[in-house]
Formats: structure tokens, sequence, C-alpha cells
């Protein structure tokens, strides 16, 4: 049960973002410049750390929709998706990749856990320093966006199809929020 | 020592805002509206909300700016921004406020932990929907900038100061990454 009223039918940060439509448009456009914006690491690996971040947080709705999110844009996603939330180190990415993915644990719990092996291995694995830095913030914007669905008590739904379908508008629209809040107020119309 | 290459002799964010200018708008865009836009609740009483999380994260650089900008936006400032970041609950300021405290420090440690208890006092208190949704969205974002700022290993100044004179700015400009970078720019050519 929400802990204030939102659109019944919007689950998790959607209801947020029809709720509050002028935090929603910087939260969106975070989203879309981190997440999709031009990087050398592609938007599925990002996802997956998004993913990563959010299931280390145990946020239901963040965790679901960007694991949707990462195994609509990575080859073999399912499998990759699984093995990341169970273990990033055992799993099949690239060293690059496990080792950012290890400092996006780091920041999950507090930046200033972040170790100088950490970032040692990283560098060691090829990673940028625009390539760190992203990791940084997409782990410490998943700390700000898990606490905010988790934090006003959203509705999140634990069945697929849900995340599927969010994960096909994501994927050809981007993050956009009066877009998604749009199509919502279709939908309870319907 | 950065994690990665910084900007000198900027502190904190401002370092980060000149690395990535990309990423610098929609933050700057999120903390103007969240702290500085049209609300119920007023500049000083949302940064001590902001101070209070960041001071719950041990992050030096938002807690001292963050208590700055909300010292020199309340009366008796310094004396209420000192009991705040001890104790919330017995600080002299309005029940509402304590009650809002009191949801952005469980939202802090995880978004879940908010009680139903803590929305009731808040409610019965007089806080409207709107500025509990503020308030957690505050603190969750905090729970970002802190993280961002700490998992960098940006310079934080200890000196009071520098702190003073980024409130100054704040105060009379809001925060605006592209400005405050220019500034820092003409200062590190003076």
């Amino acid at each position: 049960m929400p802990h204030i009223p939102l659109p019944e039918r919007a689950p998790g940060i959607l209801a947020l973002f029809a709720f509050r439509p002028e935090t929603a448009r910087p939260l969106n456009e975070l989203a879309e410049l981190l997440l999709r914006g031009p990087s050398t690491l592609s938007p599925g690996e990002r996802e997956l750390i998004a993913a990563y971040v959010s299931s280390r947080n145990q946020c239901v709705f963040c965790t679901s929709s960007h694991s949707a999110f990462a195994r609509a844009q990575l080859a073999d996603g399912a499998r990759v998706v699984a093995e990341v939330t169970r273990d990033p180190q055992s799993a099949s990415v690239s060293p690059k990749l496990k080792a950012l993915l290890r400092i996006a644990g780091q920041v999950q719990e507090d930046g200033k856990r972040v170790t100088s092996d950490a970032l040692a291995s990283a560098r060691a694995a090829g990673a940028t320093d625009r390539e760190i830095h992203d990791t940084v913030l997409i782990a410490a914007a998943f700390c700000m966006f898990n606490r905010y669905v988790d934090g006003l008590g959203t509705v999140q739904p634990t069945d697929s199809e849900t995340y599927d379908a969010l994960a096909r508008d994501i994927v050809t629209n981007g993050y956009d929020a009066s877009r998604a809040v749009a199509a919502l107020d279709l939908a309870q119309l319907s």
C-alpha cells in the first residue's frame, strides 16, 4: 500500500513520475544519459550495473525492471543477468565489467568503501576514467532510485510480463517520463 | 587523492560537474527543484534534511556545504544545524520538520525502513503528501550525491570559508552547474 496517494495501476517509479512530473524530468534525463547515452559501455552492460546495485538494495521493482532491460539488450541475457545478480566475480562477463561491478558494489555500501585495489583492477582490465566515473554515478543513482521506489511504498509487481513490457518500451523509446505517464493515463482510461 | 583526474582546485561535487557536464545538468536541475523550487517547506528546512542525511552518510563535503546552506537560510541557523545533525528529535525545530527528519533518516538506511508510525506522526504534525514525497526524494537523492562525491575520492576541504563562500553563491544564484564550473575556470586562471 503506497504511503501517499498514487495512480492505482502504475507500478514502482512510474507512479511517482505521475505524482510529481517536475522531478520526473531530471530523473529521466539522468537515467537516459547514464544508461543509454553515448558511452564505451553498451546499454546492456550499464543496465547490468543498475540491476546488480538494485539487487543488493533488494528493491524488487528496480531489480526486476533493470534485469529485464539488461536481458533484452545482452547476448545470452537471461543467463548473464542471473549470474551477475548471484555473484558478478564468477559470472561470464568481461574482466573489465567484473571489475566495474566490484566498484559498483563498493559504492552501494558507501562511496568511501571504493578501494585502490578495485580501481587498479579496473584500470588493468582497460577501464577508462569516464567508465569508472559513470559506474560510480550509476551505482550512486540506483541507491537513490531504489530508496525512492521503496521509501514511498510503491506497488511492485512480481510477474515477469510487466517487466518484459517495460523492457520493450525502454529499448524502443528510452527513458522518457512524460511519454510513459501519458501511456499510463491511456491504459487507465481503457 | 581523486580516483580519476579532476580539476585541482575544485572541491567535492564541483570537480565532478567539471569532469562530466552532461550529467551535471540533470543533477543540478534535481537539486534546484528539490531544495529551492516551489514548496511549502522553506529552502532552509530542505537544506537541513540534505545536511542531516549527508551527516548520517558521513560525507564531509555534502554535510559541510548543505549545513552552510541551511545556516545561511534559517533563523538562528548555526544552532539549529548543530542540533539537527546531533539529534533531530531533541532539536528546536517544528514537530512537522522533526517528523520529516525521522522519515529522512529511515530512507537513508533503506527505503523499506520507513515505518507507518513515522508516516502517521508526520501527518499528525500537518505534513502533506507532497512534503512526504519530497522528503523521501531529498533523502534518497543525497544517498546518491554522497556516494558520488565519496566514491570518486573528491577533494573535500575542511575549512568553513570554502563552504560559506559556496553558501553565498547558492543563495544568490541557485544550483547551476554550468555557472559554477565557469566560475571555477576563472578562479583557476587567476
